[in-house]
């Protein structure tokens, strides 16, 4: 028996599946079939259901952090069997992505540069029997799977001019304020805003030596620290998170329990 | 170092042990001893807690879609330790099936084909220490490991010739309605019945252009759809699911809490 | 292309990331680009948010069922971007454990037989960007994939005397009694203590016929079944479980939930 191929550069998979089904697990399965040798790593299989939006923050929070030539299959579809376009797209930055055309893949995409986009039509490398609810089965996991094992991207279908983009909204800057807001809430209840540290080095630049302080509903102004264990157990923070962006936090605690708010919710930082 | 053995098939694992604990975790590390160059793939471990019928539901609409030769784990085992007895299945269609002899495997082996039945007795091929409540560890996962690897499933222990089955109730049909019932709730809260397509066709052809209507509890009766996108946001629908069997869901939302339904909560299809 | 290095033993991971986020994701990915052959097990993600108790429990119960050089990256970590310093530890039994300095290696390394303990502080074996708050991603699973790969543990960093200790609550024998306490809730809602067999049979040896009653909370007192089944369904129990250790259960059921116990619930077991 011919030993399996293998490369070195895994297929990871972001669903919104979740883990009580055997959704995922068949699109391995599908998967292991073509791609016998390939390394599959689960991303997440816990995005909010139909949460487009949550699971396009979390593919462009991680793509970068996989080696060159990964291939990303991303499904949160809720979509699936209308005329929203399957994609396959390949990045100057060299990962492979390929889900549904309804912005998922969007602000991944964008960041790692499109290089070329098809439309997954080629019946060969779709499974024979096609379903309208289980995209993920019958299109997305195969050409992932043949991606993998070096099928050329334009033997998977036609190009595709453009994708649907899929915008985030992006905080407003003005002399002494920042007005954003929380943008990805995490298991952890931490409230990740669309802040980044550039924005925030702006306005400390404006007013050097003052205080920085961020406000979120009625919650006490907060200052801003480097890590989670500067504050005092079940007290509120604000730091850089995993993201790279501004979140607040609770010590040991959830701030989305704590503090009710909502992806959407107001976050101001302010000079003192 | 010699490198592992690999095979162009993966151990696919099944349980219901969930994820909050190493139970799993435990299981691919005994794999990994015996068989170091496996491919593991979590299928699932969010069975609920000793739902023997959800298990074996999932499995049996698992196993096609993995490669020939798979191995599948599967423990949902409440009478862990009495003597119910360990199992490993060869099928004709190629799998081989590992675990408990409670009708978890029946719907699986009896669609995949039963070829051959072992009793898991063997010493050799199980941890020396045997627990009395965790076979997942002590028996299954160091059974499936040495299939993979290639071990004889006679060396494993005697033949057995039947296995214990579990039937999944079968919907009734009469000249003017398909009477069935809610099989499995997934975890997008998608009511799947035990009403397949093929009996959905024949009572179309005794009523050629008539419309099917689907009943479930108070709901006002569905038209069957293609697609979950082709309801409005918030509605109910009626389509073939990933199941290929008819599904009661909501667009973006959850038929299992809208309507509190059951297993077992009749569905009918009825000519309008 | 040359093919990524093979070991005959797995990367495993155990966190408090949950399911919902791609962080152990990006963990996963981090190491598939420094260790592309390297078989990644997820024991467990599902460690409750800061139980650095929780995951030192389940990393003692997990080692020992993985082949020998397993390198373990652990990562519940409240403290993370404070002094607690980050660790790889080579134990005498041949697995090697990465993670932060508060306890949470501490039972498992114990009982593996401490070899060397080093500090992360190598830059070379560390992502490039250094976050505060998520030393999983930027130090933890570099250093586990170059330890897989053979990169010797004197490299990442210089030598540490101890590490810090996490002692978890040993149970009191007296003559009639042993008094010990809930030491673990598992996802079923199994309550496991720390009282052991050894325990358990010395107290048998000193009063041999008599029988052996448990006792947690407002309960009747339990005797000492060996499996699940030989409760009645709903009914209570105490058995040895997964863990080797006494535990209380409810056939089919969560005593966690029937009794409100949590950890530290005091549980005795008497002569009749």
């Amino acid at each position: 028996m011919r030993s399996p191929v293998r490369q070195p550069f895994p297929i990871a998979l972001l669903t919104d599946f979740g883990y009580r089904d055997h959704y995922a697990g068949v699109m391995k399965g599908v998967i292991a079939g073509i791609a016998p040798g390939a390394t599959l790593i689960d991303l997440t299989h816990g995005i909010p259901p139909q949460s487009v939006t949550a699971g396009a923050i979390a593919l462009r929070e991680s793509w970068r952090y996989f080696p060159r030539g990964t291939v990303f299959v991303a499904v949160v579809d809720p979509g699936v069997g209308t005329d929203r376009r399957p994609l396959a797209i390949e990045t100057l930055a060299g990962c492979r992505l390929v889900g549904p055309d309804n912005g998922l893949l969007f602000p991944a995409a964008d960041q790692a540069g499109i290089a070329r986009i098809v439309e997954l039509t080629a019946p060969r490398y779709r499974l024979r029997h096609l379903s309208s609810t289980f995209h993920g089965r019958d299109i997305f996991a195969p050409a992932a799977a043949y991606l993998w094992k070096g099928t050329r991207i334009d033997s998977l279908g036609p190009r595709v001019d453009k994708l649907a983009t899929l915008h985030l909204e992006r905080p407003v800057e003005s002399d002494r304020e920042i007005s954003g807001t929380v943008m990805y809430i995490d298991g952890y209840g931490n409230l990740v805003t669309n802040i980044d540290r550039a924005g925030i080095d702006r306005l400390s630049a404006r007013f050097s030596g003052r205080r920085l302080w961020v406000k979120i509903l009625r919650v006490t102004p907060l200052p801003i620290t480097n890590t989670y264990g500067e504050a005092p157990k079940g007290a509120p923070l604000a730091t850089f998170g995993s993201f790279e962006l501004l979140e607040v936090a609770i010590r040991d605690g959830s701030a989305a329990k704590r503090f009710a708010a909502q992806p959407g919710t107001p976050v101001k930082v302010r000079v003192s």
